[in-house]
């Protein structure tokens, strides 16, 4: 349920109103929206004398929520929101670029992979310093190591960076290098992994699983959003089909959806869709067109080199072309990159 | 195997040339590319002499095909075919916007749908006589009575109609009346059905089931074309998975995958794809944004009275908005709807 | 509605009844269940006076239908149906097995097969004359020859044959052969031919197609059914699904959910379901612990020089063990085979 | 690769072994199979003199392993592996069932459960005290009271406990109270969780995710053989599908595909399969007559009350006929319950 208050509400208001949550073992979610303070009780609501809620001073009026996600919904939230990251805004008016390697190999790949996305206008530098592989015996990332690697990657270039955070011990760890927490789809139902990351305030890039409903996503995203971090951006990313020409089935109909469903921001990730870098390009236009809020691309200085994933990683020059071919897309739906 | 003939060539070479083939036991597809006569040679071509053929008079070069399906795919022909109905061109720089009811219902129903397509600028009338739905017990179509109907809205409007066609038997009626005869997605392995409309020269619009890879798409396709018909239109009309916020889920990385792997053209049904009307819009405009030549697109002047389907119809305005919408990113593509 | 007449009611009864509903426009399908005959009603219900048709002479009680599938439903016909292969019973005590080669090839390959299953105990002998294949270069069976030798090996053998029907227009050719007709997974939605085989008389085996649910494929026997043909039979033989390792996903669940649903007998074909000669035995064993009613197994002479599905087929040998090992399982489930 | 030590092979020949593969910077499993040392050798084998190896003193023979997935192959281990759960082994003749409730609620409703359990002759005692569950709001377990609880219910009964452990930081707590720990299908690939219980000599039940391929799966196992805990059982429980009529759908074709590529027992969850009580027995039995080395069964003393998972939890009553019925399908394939 949502409780709006008015805008002339005094704080009293607001605080009585939790006061009488509280007392109903009610979990209360205060967000500032539209100059409207707005609460969202969430808890055993049965019984809940609403008039008497509705009643009380300073309440403009109150909405259920029918969905299982509650502080992710447009129930909750009618505008959409923003993830800001130093100075790039996710979920505005401008398409953000996330690129880089899957990998952090070394520090000329990645300084390189760094130098290519600024120079072609991308926003936001990724790359993987731990690595989940379905096998023990695959390259498991640089660790620690490849953290640094990233930091002064963003030193250099004035990139912020996202990186993967596998469990919830590595945390603190990788917060302290990371601009962006991003989940891999694996990891979309730790749970403990959430609410670690949901106790932090950071921006976390929350990729959908391959084999999760949409609805699924936005629980997992509630796992965040109702341990205090409001700053959720939601990835599409391809989900496990019996199609075998690409690695993924990319749901571009997810990308509206959501947008239905969800204030959350929405980017895509066509490289783990795809698995292909010729399909790349295409895809990507294609998100962007269907209302991603941005683009999570993989870039490698020599992808036939790549210690995973070079068959879907663009070489520099194919990035150029992509950010130049996504450019007027972006404009004709009113937004730029 | 493909031989390319020279421009030179005489059609006494080409007619050498096949029968050579022809006392091989190989069958020859030719067709005209870029100016050079190209013979496909289908059979079984173990133990064949490539110098002897390669040094025949006229010959300029030979290409092997790889891929199962031959005739449709891009070693067969390299450049993209346009198939045309009446005056509108299908893979050409046009975006083609096939719309109209998912069944012919009523005159008047029928009648306003066509004009709301003509007037909002689409290219061509869909419309179903014959229904195929999972109960027998649900509404199968006017069947020559909506075949009229269709036939009536051509004349009305000028747009060229798009009908169903459910059996092998069928195809002489529903050619009587049809501009394009269309093979639903629970018949695209209907082998009798493909060779029956191979045997004409109609254009065929053929639609991917919802559990086909596209290897098997385009095998279908070459039960098409290699009874001799080459106006062959594939649709991409989403696959079937565990997701259930949608109908099915568009596997938009099929249309840049398949314009790798085929000449023919690629169009796009978002309608059934989502089934939700109000995704309808934003996976249009992806579509084109990957590179489809083409939509489908349901439109009824009610929606919610329609007979079938009627939750991912467009209302007329939708529509409208559609056509609005999708023209930017047609223009940012390169093309024009 | 199922309108169950009393034991003791008179013909003149049951004719009354008939006209009631014909006079309401309603089609009725008249059975004899445990010496009750029983009138399904099928059309817009809306509206009727139930009342008034539990009153009449005769009538002993009325049941409501809420499946979609109605003639198939557990809802129209408590009692499981038992389809008649000439001395062979389908869903009865006995778990019935059908094997064979999975295409018709020569004389000698059909006549060993059909030695071996008869050896080994099997009840039908199956082989397909005309085959479904994805690719118009791949073997396509040998047609009427085919069938031919197949109605030689009954002669040979005494074992019934099970084969396929492609379309509707071959229906009255197969029949002329046929004991069992066989509608293939890519045709459970190839309407024409549902009706064309709705309307004889013979058993019919409907297989699952890989990408329908249990409802699509009880709507589907709804269309034979409700064309006058209660002779039929389901098979499970595997949905397609990410997994790799086999060639589908068998369904186990399906047995016993269809039991739940339908009183149609339920087989499994775990050749075509698994794609691998070495799983069959097992998952074989599988389906009769889960309560099928029969197998349907791919059996070559010469497996390795099949001209199709060679790698899921069961060498002689094999085919003698896994009957050796499928009877104490159905001993285990109170049956026999 | 694999290498065989002769039966009279001296320990200082063994540890000679060891060192040279130390000296190559490979990692050396070593295991007692059959009377013989047998040493598989991980880590870059490029370059390496295989006949050098070869004519060390003591080694009888080496064996290359091709899959992915080494210490969990057959090729490395041909005998199957059985995991001792205090007097209950694990991969023997006898087929293993444990059952209990999907979440311990109270302490009256886990005793109840367990005493239903022991009477109706089941081995372990199966009960979530950390419950991962997609939403936030959905009851989580009780946590470490949930544990004790289960404590004592072993205490009353006898059962070896069977629990989840959702952490790696959970693992030493989760331990000190379970005699087997579960990872569930949603951690398959928590990789830090994996290495954690790798880390504990502990059984492990390893539950396939709902998406991820048999080879997934082994390379899941692999992560804690390869961090030297041999004793891990593996769980199908299930994959997800377009079919809504079951929950999930059970792969039973996984039980003789593990049990052809892994020397690992393999167990099946008809409960979490299926999502249906009324398929639970039918589906148990397919299971044993694939193979299957067990059952994971949920019993709940209400199923209507239960906090989680009712609808597929069986009553006591329909347990006992479980295992009742489960007997002589054990029989049939040589094996006892």
């Amino acid at each position: 349920m949502v409780i709006v208050m008015k805008p002339t509400a005094a704080q009293s208001d607001i605080d009585y109103v939790i006061r009488r949550a509280s007392s109903l073992s009610l979990q209360a979610h205060v967000s500032d929206q539209n100059g409207h303070t707005v609460i969202g009780l969430l808890g055993d609501l049965k019984g809940l004398n609403l008039d008497a809620l509705a009643g009380l001073r300073g309440v403009e009026g109150i909405r259920l929520m029918t969905q299982p996600f509650r502080l992710a919904s447009r129930e909750f939230k009618r505008e959409p929101t923003t993830v800001c990251v130093k100075d790039c805004t996710i979920g505005g008016r401008r398409v953000v670029v996330a690129a880089g390697p899957c990998s952090v190999e070394t520090e000329r790949q990645l300084r390189n992979a760094a130098d290519v996305v600024k120079r072609a206008g991308g926003h936001l530098l990724r790359g993987g310093a731990f690595k989940p592989r379905s096998s023990p015996y695959s390259f498991q990332g640089l660790a620690e190591e490849g953290l640094k690697l990233l930091a002064d990657a963003r030193e250099a270039t004035g990139l912020p960076i996202v990186t993967e955070v596998l469990s919830s011990e590595q945390v603190p760890l990788v917060g302290r290098y990371a601009d962006v927490l991003q989940i891999g789809a694996r990891n979309m139902q730790n749970f403990a992994l959430l609410r670690a990351v949901g106790e932090t305030r950071m921006p976390v890039l929350l990729k959908r699983s391959m084999m999760s409903t949409l609805e699924e996503l936005l629980l997992s995203a509630e796992y965040i959003l109702s341990h205090g971090n409001p700053n959720v951006i939601l990835c599409e990313r391809g989900i496990r089909t019996f199609e075998t020409y690409t690695r993924n089935t990319l749901d571009i109909s997810a990308v509206p959806a959501l947008k239905e469903l969800t204030h959350l921001p929405v980017i895509v990730d066509p490289s783990h869709a795809t698995g292909k870098a010729s399909l790349v390009k295409a895809v990507s236009k294609a998100a962007v067109a269907a209302g991603a809020d941005g683009l999570l691309i993989e870039v490698h200085p020599e992808p036939e080199n790549a210690l995973s994933d070079g068959s879907q990683s663009l070489a520099p020059q194919q990035f150029v072309e992509l950010m130049r071919e996504v450019e007027p897309i972006a404009e004709a739906v009113g937004r730029s990159v």
